[in-house]
């Protein structure tokens, strides 16, 4: 299959449908502008790609999805914003453009994250046709626990206090399984829960998801290191500079390295019972290994 | 009736499942800390109560949804932690303690407010078999839109623009409707929805609600001039020192007293065909007027 291809055509979809809901306006204007200039500032789109993947996956059109999907992506968009904040990690450029708080002052910022936060569970709670309600409240209660205090927030509240603290694997695993993984794992189950799998497939699906999302987060340390500023939209080697723990930090590029292609080994392992139409999700996962932003 | 019973036994009931909800413990233990330390800061617990108090109107037992009203706090507690941070209201007490980026840093502190906010969502899309999960989708859904960038992140938005800014009616109208009204009105509709209430009865205590967040509020400004720093738990006067737009700098304090009680009768008077369970909200009601912090 033509990942390339599979890729651009879902992000046009989620970008159609972010732009498509954000086109009323509301006040105050510039509330709604700070909101939509992190939005639409050029993200992969990944997590809705992925829950739309998973969702395909489990035999379903990806196109009944979209809008749950594209939610998301706006529980993304205020995490970039929140972390980039002074207080947190003090980021001025995020994707090659001055950071939120840079543009809008930190007021808004934050407001504009709590917006896109709160906003995305307005959307996932909007009733459809296509999905059992049932299944739409087991969505919202997945999303919750992946972006909450039990993940997300978790990761990113212990990678603030470990700053500067001496690395060690178990904190590095904390934060990394938290702070990204769990966000894309919760993509994943979103997906495959909207389409009511089966509890053995909900299984191999999130056993794909957790090897995904720390493999993605250890080509991201590595990327730091290696990549050009260009490239990456932010300084390269910023991690370093702010003192972050990162796999290659405590275990060298190689040794990352191969931690990574194990863990997509393994993903890809967890999807072998199921048909092509999961296909998508593996090329996926290959992909993360050779990506350069 | 006994309000003060009332009020006293309903706080407790939900002081008792944030307690009980929040006895797990997590990592890192700081956020945990933080997210309770502000939880527990001794809130009246206004909106569960609200919410409570309007399931009954509809002829339901509020013991059923003690889960879902609780989590009405979370998302007003979040709210107050990130109002006062340094790039917000810039405060540095909140009923009479340190506000929370005092205590924690303004890192976890935001942190903690996004941690609330999330799990609120989280603990309304639990299951119960009590309610439908129709309702509770519905109840979702209501709950974020009062709660986001049509509700109450609007209104925080606009206050803070507003700083500084030549005080006008429909500005501070728009502010205290969404910042405080939105939340207090989603409360009251929460619990009428999850009752699975009749349009009428709806739109009844949605008018209900409505009149009484605004009085509400315009009470909160005069007490800020009136009342003394104890009884508040915060200085006196900080309206006026921030330059906030509030109603008696604009109409005077005789003015704001009359609008308030036209307001509490107008709330009154949407409750008239409510049978005797209503009296929690009508008694209530009528505290707004007489209350001192």
């Amino acid at each position: 299959m033509d990942l390339k291809a599979y890729l651009n055509a879902k992000r046009t979809l989620v970008d159609s449908f972010l732009r498509s809901y954000f086109r009323r306006r509301f006040s105050p204007p510039l509330l709604r502008e700070a909101m939509l200039y992190s939005l639409m500032a050029g993200g992969k789109r990944l997590r809705p790609i992925l829950c739309l993947a998973s969702y395909e996956a489990c035999g379903k059109d990806s196109k009944d999805i979209i809008k749950y999907a594209s939610a998301l992506e706006l529980i993304h968009t205020y995490s970039l914003i929140h972390d980039d904040l002074p207080s947190m990690d003090n980021d001025d450029l995020r994707r090659g453009k001055p950071t939120s708080h840079k543009v809008y002052g930190e007021a808004i910022a934050i407001l504009a994250g709590d917006g896109l936060l709160t906003e995305a569970f307005r959307l996932l709670s909007e009733e459809s046709p296509k999905i059992k309600t049932q299944a739409l409240l087991k969505g919202i209660n997945e999303v919750a626990s992946g972006a909450g205090i039990k993940g997300m927030v978790a990761g990113q509240a212990q990678d603030i206090i470990s700053e500067d603290a001496t690395p060690d694997g178990k904190t590095l695993s904390f934060i990394h399984r938290h702070k990204t993984g769990a966000l894309i794992t919760s993509s994943v189950r979103l997906g495959a829960i909207l389409a009511a799998a089966s509890k053995s497939r909900l299984d191999a699906l999130t056993h794909y998801a957790k090897n995904l999302g720390l493999a993605f987060q250890i080509v991201d340390d590595i990327l730091d290191i290696k990549g050009s500023t260009e490239d990456l939209g932010k300084p390269a080697g910023s991690d370093l500079r702010k003192k972050k723990m990162t796999y290659p930090a405590l275990y060298g590029i190689e040794e990352s390295r191969k931690k990574a292609e194990r863990l997509i080994e393994g993903a890809l392992g967890s999807l072998r019972g199921f048909p092509k139409s999961a296909d998508p999700l593996r090329e996926i996962a290959r992909y993360v290994l050779i990506r350069n932003n």
